[in-house]
């Protein structure tokens, strides 16, 4: 295992084979963002002596040390070649990260099989070809073909993602970013003709920094192996995938974006994903949101859900979401026991009548919001509060993220929706401090029943 | 019809009942909001003197001139009273912000009776009771009772907003301020005991600043009235509605809100709307989404869309969710001519394939870029172009927002998802060029379905 997986995710040398000087060039791009990782670093390029500071070589058999991993910025016919070259070295794992071959007809297909063969026989390893690279922000590895400024990198978290596409793993990290959602890695398999998804679910299955396996696949590398694996791996941590080609034309598009052949029907994946025990997002929000709860929060015990709203018509919206068969299959209002209505009684102001949803009105304050949360977090009738956490009533402040933070580190979890002036600096702070927190009713609910379906599985299946 | 609309929404005379001189008081808030309107103000208050430099009038009685409009913020018993004293001074419009009515029981529903009747037999009107207020930013009036800086105004535009929620009208122009969306009036309807939405959907539907009527509803006044007006406003201009207390659940939830009383059950509502050709937003999201579809784009012809994406995996997701009969039902992949695909070809790299979702792929230009919307535009196979709008390639600029917005304007809309190290700048600038842009993917291809599904019933209808 560590053998692939040291050189992938954790390497101690990096060659970087196409290395540019020129600003703007994927080769200088690359240099750029390893560069600042402070690994033993090697500039190949037959035509320059000199880049950022560093000696360039002309190849790779003329570098003096081992190599653990080499990176491949050419064009796709002259990436074959250096694959065999970094073979001849011993490299352990070789990105290519040029498009141009299985996703791209016939002459492409013939290029990839030439790559495999370039290997074939050694212990070399190919991670893509057409990959954005690896990023694994806690051995600062980053050798992604677009820089921070474009594509902003989250800090070291509990996220792993496996993404068979770069914009989309490039995407879920400038989101992460932005949301302050950590990540343990992120590996871009691209068109998957060596490494693929299962090496790497086994090994993040057993990874203590990853909380959550988030995926973004377009086809399947073995179906079969994917479920015994998944299934297993489930128990232990979540794990969420978005698949796309889930329809037809979907599929074919799939096909001409990384060579991904989908599989035979997308009710079959369907069923495949459920038994696996692995949540399925729609698209790369979900994608997002899913893998910010399942690795802030896990699951729910069940689907029982108290609303809290300062809003009226907030709590009203909540409430339909909640028990809409469409939106949330698994979740249902909860029913308030006798002492949590009289709880809430002293609590609340006296025109308000207790029910669920707990609407707090207008005259909402810190310390209100904090009683009630912990009255409800006493009720055995509820599984997990969703609270609409709203920062323009007169008397509450900032602090309602720590507030509800804190109470969410309890037996029962709080998720909120934020709506704020600053929605976006709150979400963050809520991220960080361990409250799950989005900003539409909508994905707070989507996110409840994504919980509760894992929590009801891990009942039925522990 | 002016004997209402006119002191609602163009009142030239004020006088806030309750006013104070407390920060932080809602009777300062508003006479702050009020204050920044420039209208003929008057303060009443038995027991001050002068408030924010204005003279104080111990009751409406005592103003020497006519007031159009009054706003009360006092509780809701002392609210009747103060009602009273303005139908006796020939006030046009009285704005009850108090909650406490038909929303909290029995006690309120009779103190509401109380204040019907207080008008009873005179031309004042009541907007409320249970109400936020109104605003107008082309008339400079702003009631409501939330300071601009928890509650951000947008600018004028074109969307009208009537909302039976407080919270639900103050996060839509929260949200709509945040991405440059511009409002013609919000009218917060509260209980309805009088003013409902009926006269306000006729109005707005003649309103040369209006160009989509959004609602947040929790009951209709009358729902066969509704939907007759609807379905003739409907086909001059788009209403939609975020119509809740959908499920049981919700109902007594919107009950115990502004003390609506549901119609019988969501599938007659499903139906009725459907009849008056108003779409549905499910959630608060999807509401000012529409609205911003609606006023920007009215609706596409039809429902062949093509997706042009420069990150594969965005394009294959965007054609799974065009696809899937559940995320779009009226939406389905284009099928490009054989002339739009030479002229692709012409212009794309040459290792991408030219198919629908058309893969720009990371060597995007702003160039480029243009160059296949306007191919794209002039295939009669194409009613509207799903743009995934990407900043992360290397040549792509902030400009090609504005080339979007330009190439929008012709007969194929442009209708983009941004995904931008920026996103909330992007957003609000495209919105303000006129390009219609959401954050996700997903909202996106649901915002399509709306248009489409608005144009298939213009074509059927006219």
């Amino acid at each position: 295992m560590s053998r692939l997986i040291d050189p992938l995710l954790r390497p101690s040398s990096i060659a970087l084979i196409g290395a540019s000087a020129k600003p703007g060039k994927i080769g200088n791009i690359v240099m750029r963002n390893l560069t600042a990782g402070g690994h033993r670093l090697y500039a190949v390029n037959p035509n320059e002596e000199e880049i950022l500071g560093r000696r360039c070589y002309g190849s790779i058999s003329e570098i003096p040390n081992s190599v653990d991993m080499a990176v491949i910025v050419l064009p796709s016919h002259k990436s074959v070649e250096a694959t065999r070259d970094c073979a001849l070295k011993g490299v352990g794992v070789v990105v290519v990260s040029s498009s141009g071959f299985a996703e791209s007809g016939e002459d492409g297909r013939r290029l990839e099989s030439a790559l495999l063969e370039a290997v074939n026989g050694t212990d070399t390893r190919i991670l893509g070809p057409n990959t954005m690279g690896v990023y694994v922000p806690s051995a600062s590895l980053d050798t992604l073909f677009i820089s921070p400024e474009r594509g902003p990198r989250p800090r070291a978290g509990g996220v792993a993602m496996i993404s068979q596409s770069g914009a989309v793993a490039v995407s879920f990290l400038g989101m992460a970013e932005e949301t302050g959602l950590g990540v343990s890695a992120c590996v871009c398999v691209g068109n998957k003709c060596d490494i693929n998804e299962l090496e790497l679910i086994e090994h993040f299955g057993n990874d203590p920094e990853t909380r959550c396996i988030s995926m973004y696949l377009e086809s399947f590398s073995d179906g079969r192996r994917f479920v015994e694996l998944s299934r297993e791996v489930s128990l232990k941590k979540p794990m969420v995938i978005l698949k796309s080609g889930r329809t037809q034309a979907g599929a074919r598009a799939a096909n001409s974006h990384t060579g991904a052949v989908a599989a035979s029907s997308d009710l079959a994946v369907k069923g495949a994903l459920r038994q696996a025990g692995v949540a399925r997002a729609s698209e790369e929000v979900s994608l997002i949101d899913m893998s910010k709860a399942f690795s802030l929060a896990d699951h729910i015990r069940g689907g029982r859900i108290c609303v809290v709203a300062s809003a009226g018509g907030f709590g009203v919206i909540a409430t339909d979401l909640i028990e809409s068969e469409n939106s949330a299959p698994s979740l249902r209002m909860a029913r308030l026991s006798k002492e949590t209505k009289s709880a809430l009684e002293e609590i609340l102001p006296s025109f308000t009548s207790v029910q669920n949803p707990v609407d707090l009105t207008a005259e909402v304050s810190d310390q209100m919001y904090d009683e009630v949360l912990g009255a409800l977090q006493t009720d055995p009738g509820v599984d997990a509060i969703m609270m609409s956490l709203e920062l323009q009533p007169p008397n509450v402040t900032r602090q309602l993220v720590k507030i509800a933070a804190e109470r969410s580190s309890g037996q029962i979890p709080i998720i909120a929706s934020v709506f704020a002036r600053d929605a976006t600096s709150v979400l963050r702070e809520a991220t960080v401090t361990g409250l799950v927190a989005v900003p539409t009713l909508d994905r707070c609910v989507r996110l409840l029943n994504a919980l509760a379906e894992r929590g009801l599985r891990l009942r039925r299946e522990n």
